[in-house]
């Protein structure tokens, strides 16, 4: 809990049942299996995901695809053989708390946290179904490592593969400009131990 | 060193460059900023913020607009004031191994990564530059509480914004079949001290 505490900010239902659906993924995959990980939701789960399995956002061996299901997919990355693990709203009948924390039928602060955690905890793994999966090929192909150009309009370095100009400036949305604000030094003598405190976030 | 490896899996140069960018987003932001992060890139500079920062992918402090450059963005989540920070090509001249990595100049196994490293540390925050941005206020907006619906295709719980059918039943791509495949036993006597070992993976 304390290290769920430290990397996800705060101990949140959807990264405990993420423990029990990565558990039932282990136990469902072959011994020795090298595995990468799909999630169909951003929310939660890739952090149960990134904490409890060797597989994260920025090592590419965890893809988040949002369509917006609690569930997630371990496959063999050479085989594609593989399990998906979901939430099945039909067994969590008997968890009020647990149906009231995933149908969003109260709103969050009116939630019962502690009830919540222990339903989730006596529930155990019988609230989740696993399905066999094959993951398609053509998603397996290892990632070539890609030539990187410079941009001529932000004279940054981009992927190549994105075209001649990078996305930022052919278009793609990023919610600020760049590449042509007044800059900042490099170096301003604020030492980091002074610098902003998360301990006030709420949200 | 031991706690980046621990979760990327293997210490990259890109996490302990994304070291110092973070360094310098915290020394050029107000202390006691509340702040999100944007990452241009989903590949290593992600586990550098989730690692040293209280944002993550699952938490959703973290938001990744992959436009393929090295570059993050942290700005007060109220205001949207910040600062982007990003590896200046020009300025890695005088470092070879950090120019070779960054333009990929040769190919990954044929980098000197003890030289790499040393010159990351050594180049400190002199390669990067720091400027000003202000994040659009529409991306600022609290992210609502979001209703769910039952896909009336694969049966299963999704956030009601996607429309009436979830997004992977209305044609978003997932890599495999999901919601008619043969049912896997919910638990198996599979110890998942046997599970699979990521020990031998590479890559």
């Amino acid at each position: 809990m304390s290290l769920v505490k430290s990397f996800h900010y705060h101990v949140s239902p959807g990264v405990l049942i993420g423990g029990f659906m990565i558990e039932l993924a282990y136990r469902n995959l072959p011994p020795e299996t090298i595995f990468d990980v799909i999630c169909e939701t951003s929310k939660c789960l890739p952090d149960a995901v990134q904490l409890l399995t060797p597989c994260t956002i920025g090592n590419r061996w965890l893809k988040i695809i949002d369509v917006g299901r609690y569930a997630l997919a371990f496959y063999d990355k050479y085989s594609g053989e593989g399990v998906r693990v979901h939430l099945v709203h039909d067994k969590i009948e008997a968890w009020p708390e647990i149906k009231t924390w995933f149908l969003k039928l109260k709103p969050k602060q009116l939630q019962d946290s502690q009830r919540l955690f222990g339903q989730i905890k006596e529930a155990d793994t019988g609230i989740y179904q696993v399905d066999k999966i094959r993951v398609a090929r053509d998603f397996l192909k290892k990632e070539p490592d890609e030539p990187v150009s410079f941009c001529p309009l932000c004279h940054e370095v981009f992927l190549s593969s994105n075209g001649a100009v990078c996305p930022a400036c052919s278009g793609k949305y990023l919610p600020y400009r760049s590449g042509s604000n007044s800059a900042l030094p490099y170096y301003e003598p604020v030492s980091p131990a002074n610098g902003p405190s998360q301990e006030s976030r709420h949200g």
